[in-house]
């Protein structure tokens, strides 16, 4: 047992907040049970979990993340652009165009900076799929593009995208700010149809480049935002003709906007990167 | 519209978390909508709300706190703790028995010293009161102690205390990690026998120096530790002859552990303070 100083800096992208460690100096051991202790909001730091950026052989930078459980992620849109942040304005790396390491594969990210600050970021976030088997979904049909389903007693006309992780998507014409997602999300969650669970969008489109979302996410119940929830949904809104191709769409999220195009290379994903405070905890190690 | 450089200190006690602003240095304006933006657990620092530790001509320092809604707090013996480890552990007073200016008068503490460090903290809480009028409770007694009272559908035996603030005491006989507070908390709270509203501890009983209770705050819903509201107990417990005058009474919260003792000069309060980390936020003032 050793008394060790930690230093670290808070960041949230659309509400979505980590613990960031620097570990090209510090180096860190136990770090599941770190990122338990740490993301703690009442006796720890406070956080959605910690994001470790490191010394990458094959990239810019390296990410790697611990959920607020201590298990570790693959990869989070909205982490990655603070990732990207620090990066560049603690001169690791000095170029507009990055490419960051994540257990999820290379990603390439694109700064917009202003007087020296990253202001927002754009992510690559790769292609999405319909492939019900992919996702996975059991179904009789290859793909799920607004195919009613009935859960627990309603019936809902349900699409269905992978961005790495399985999403299901409902486009209403309420508005979805009444919408009881702590009663509902879980019928979703836990349907016999999604073997891996799932996460959940309820969208509302509110015209030709604008949309409004909540997501009920597998394992953490409703978030602020969702990275690949908000990749997902515009996927789905083009491929069913709600909205175009090559166009930036608006998704506003309950912690903040995202700014989505649906290109033939990929999905793009916009926004914002902000630090709040730095500090430093003795943790015992 | 400037940038200044914020130092903070973040603290808790039973995990009833604040931010810990020294003032002695550093001035503070708009101290309301500060309150509010750093209170914010997923953009701000988070906590229940921040503490501002000033000079005070009458005691050796003064304690202002505010709500994370921005609103002023008059005391709270949870953070008043750690304002006592603050000022001996960064010189500002160097004696064991320090006296603190809050909004609801002076309070005594004596500081438990361990190799230079407050480990923990005995605070002077007051003596309780029980006349119905003064708390206020409407009823045609003039103390209420094991009183049946129809709340919603079901027949409680209540007792109240007022500690400054007003407290419901419901001493049972169940587990009450089972109770449904989140159901059964606003009945009370909004109950017409109390005007101010009211927090209401749910008690269990363990041995003759041991209690577990679970505490609904007015306005926060349940908390992880309320310290007005273990005296007020443990003087309710007294009062019915459950337990003893000046024996100190472990009191189990979900939060943390806090010793109570009831003696003629009023109730004393044992617990903890503990600095998690400290930090620096730029703040546009």
């Amino acid at each position: 047992m050793q008394k060790e100083m930690l230093h670290f800096i808070k960041m949230h992208g659309c509400g979505n907040d980590y613990i960031y460690l620097p570990c090209f100096d510090q180096k860190l051991t136990n770090i599941d049970k770190l990122a338990y202790q740490l993301s703690d909001r009442h006796k720890g730091i406070g956080g959605d979990g910690i994001v470790c950026i490191e010394k990458s052989d094959v990239a810019d930078a390296r990410m790697r993340m611990f959920n607020a459980d201590g298990s570790e992620g693959a990869m989070c849109g909205n982490a990655i652009r603070c990732v990207g942040k620090y990066v560049y304005e603690h001169h690791i790396c000095d170029k507009q165009d990055i490419t960051i390491e994540t257990k999820s594969g290379i990603k390439k990210l694109h700064l917009h900076i202003q007087d020296q600050q990253v202001t927002s970021v754009t992510v690559e976030m790769g292609k999405p799929s319909f492939e019900a088997e992919k996702i996975p979904v059991i179904s009789t049909k290859k793909i799920i593009l607004d195919e009613p389903m009935k859960i627990q007693n309603e019936t809902y006309t349900v699409s269905c995208v992978s961005m790495g992780n399985p999403h299901a998507i409902i486009f209403m014409h309420q508005d979805i700010h009444d919408l009881p997602l702590k009663k509902i999300g879980p019928f979703f969650e836990y349907h016999t149809s999604f073997p891996n669970r799932i996460n959940t969008e309820f969208v509302q489109i509110i015209d030709d480049h604008t949309i409004c979302m909540r997501v009920w996410e597998r394992g953490s119940g409703e978030t602020q935002a969702c990275g690949t929830g908000a990749c997902a949904v515009v996927a789905a809104a083009v491929r069913t003709h709600r909205l175009e191709k090559n166009k930036e769409i608006e998704v506003r999220l309950t912690g903040g906007r995202l700014y989505i195009t649906d290109t033939s290379e990929g999905m793009l994903m916009r926004g914002d990167c902000v630090e709040v405070f730095e500090g430093k905890m003795e943790v015992t190690v």
